[in-house]
């Protein structure tokens, strides 16, 4: 059904679907190539909500030479009314007689009815062209769509011996400049950074992207002017944090997710009330709450409470560790809380994905395993 | 001075002396070739100690070719009688015009002593070529002959938050298969293994390099008939090891450090006796006892509380960690002992000097950082 220089346009049209990672949440990263022969004649991705589907953008570049073209699409085009029309008409409307799907939409509700409606006006649709890759680009959008719940990326940053500050707190800086400098490019690609109360309070942080800290070879890519800063979320069950923190105070939105009903307002930030579960909030019930609020993609940088919370839960979907290569000894404080296993089998365990010096520390990536 | 054919017959014979990195302990890896112009006439390498030397295995290939040749060895060729005469005197005898050392002799009693009686003879002497990587080949015997102190490798192994067991003591297995079959392939190079009396009476462990365990790669170039054990060094400063204890069971040597006057002798191991420190051993004394007898290479396998000592004297020379992608928790047991630090610039730091994946966990090594 593919032939290779189907695979050579698919991946070229991945390739473009990338250009939008750091702008495109919470839409996905689409990218689409239109041929005629041997030729490209159209080249598009899409770049930000609210702007043209990538089909449309490659449409237009075609323009005449659409007319009998086979289009290359990262993702199912769409068919319904969006804020754009949908890409299965345009694409019908232009003459297109093949397109290639990497994917089917992962929303069970919509999934098919592009292909079914381009097949319907006589196109040859074929799907699933680089599939794996072509949902590497859009992890939390379809783990929202086929599970009402975000990908979650939990951060953490240690020592070699999983130390996070000394006994007396002093911490900094336990990982160098470029560590600092990566977690800049997650937190760019993300559609929200998600903390708690605690580490406000303790830190007073910004957790926003820093255009300047970014590596060079990002910043080439990535111009400060389309700079799109992921939406700040803190779990503040008890509203402890005052209207003056940092955070409030910095561009892009901030959302304060509590379980008190009788605070549920804020002049600065969008709150979600979520039940508790237990005296803390109840963490299913909140990644649900976010990703009902339009957030796919979560970048968590929080304390070993929280840490220790979201893996009991099962709702870490990514581990991202930088290691310092220092030791700072059994009275330094751990990095994260599981109180209770008796039994080896019970340590939540990861994939190793990727292994990567960066600088003199290291940053390891690990996935959740796969159920068999 | 050098050629590029210098390098290449030079990286030659560095890689002929790593033919012994399982054998030759206490002795020096050393390896040479000769040259007659382009060609190779003669090759060597020291195997084993009390065995002909690097030097007198090529001689022997090159025969009548050794005369006018040129003689590239890895290290400064003896000038003394020891187990087998000079080879200096060997290399003079067979009518070799030039020698080429990657590095003079560590011993300050001994270094430039075969290569000026070789100058006497009347051949030229070029000394200095890829000294780092011949030096790379052995850490410990030019440790001791600088310093008195043996070369530490440091083994730990953990969870990626840093623990080595659950609260109630379960352990098996945080790393893989792949990991433990890596930890025996530097057993197999150490000159001896190090442990405590706490690790033997808890684990009853046997220490000692199992050929069948080793990689296949390794078993493909070290045949079973050749295996040597490192010594096995346990430190026990209250004699609390029981001669019943498996390892004594064991082919290969046994040396027990202990700081007990009065019971200074053992049917079943040679004993060392250190004065102590604080009440416990004193590890710079252990390791210029331990050196003293004819120990370069130390690796260590052993719990918290004597990697934090070593740590904290400044003993180890490299660390090894393998690190499972799991996390245990804060209330796990950790990984090192070094209490009492209130600055982060007292947590000791390290080089990173590799990364590996080993099955599905990583292994980092780092080295102490030299002085500027």
């Amino acid at each position: 059904m593919f032939s290779i220089f189907d695979s050579q346009m698919m991946l070229r049209a991945i390739e473009l679907a990338k250009l939008g990672i750091y702008t495109t949440a919470p839409n996905p990263n689409v990218g689409c190539v239109i041929t005629q022969g041997d030729d490209i004649t159209g080249e598009g991705f899409h770049f930000r909500a609210g702007e043209p589907h990538a089909e449309v953008h490659a449409l237009h570049a075609a323009g005449d030479k659409a007319e009998g073209a086979t289009a290359y699409v990262t993702l199912e085009p769409c068919s319904h009314y969006g804020r754009t029309p949908p890409c299965a008409d345009a694409l019908i409307a232009a003459g297109v007689s093949r397109v290639v799907c990497a994917m089917v939409d992962p929303n069970p509700k919509v999934a098919g009815r592009g292909i079914q409606r381009m097949r319907d006006a006589g196109i040859q649709v074929d799907v699933g062209l680089m599939q794996a890759q072509a949902e590497a680009l859009n992890p939390g959008f379809i783990k929202v769509m086929k599970t009402g719940l975000p990908f979650v990326q939990l951060k953490l940053a240690s020592s070699l011996d999983g130390r996070t500050a000394l006994a007396n707190g002093q911490s900094k800086w336990i990982t160098g400049d470029e560590a600092r400098a990566d977690v800049q490019v997650f937190r760019a690609q993300a559609g929200a950074i998600l903390s708690t109360s605690q580490t406000v309070l303790d830190d007073n942080p910004s957790l926003n992207v820093r255009w300047e800290q970014l590596p060079a070879a990002v910043k080439a890519e990535y111009s400060q002017d389309n700079l799109r800063q992921p939406i700040r979320v803190i779990l503040d069950t008890h509203r402890k944090v005052a209207k003056e923190a940092h955070l409030f105070s910095l561009d892009g939105e901030v959302i304060v997710v509590t379980a008190s009903q009788t605070d549920s307002e804020s002049e600065t930030a969008k709150v979600l009330t979520v039940a508790k579960e237990a005296g803390q909030l109840d963490l299913n019930n909140t990644m649900r709450a976010l990703a009902a609020n339009g957030i796919n993609h979560i970048w968590v940088e929080a304390g070993a409470t929280l840490a220790g919370s979201l893996l009991k839960a099962g709702l870490v979907d990514e581990l991202i560790i930088y290691q310092a290569p220092k030791l700072m000894g059994n009275d330094s404080r751990g990095l994260v809380n599981l109180q209770g296993m008796t039994c080896m089998s019970q340590a939540p365990a990861f994939e190793l994905t990727d292994v990567t010096r960066i600088g003199n520390d290291v940053r390891l990536r690990m996935q959740k395993p796969q159920p068999e």
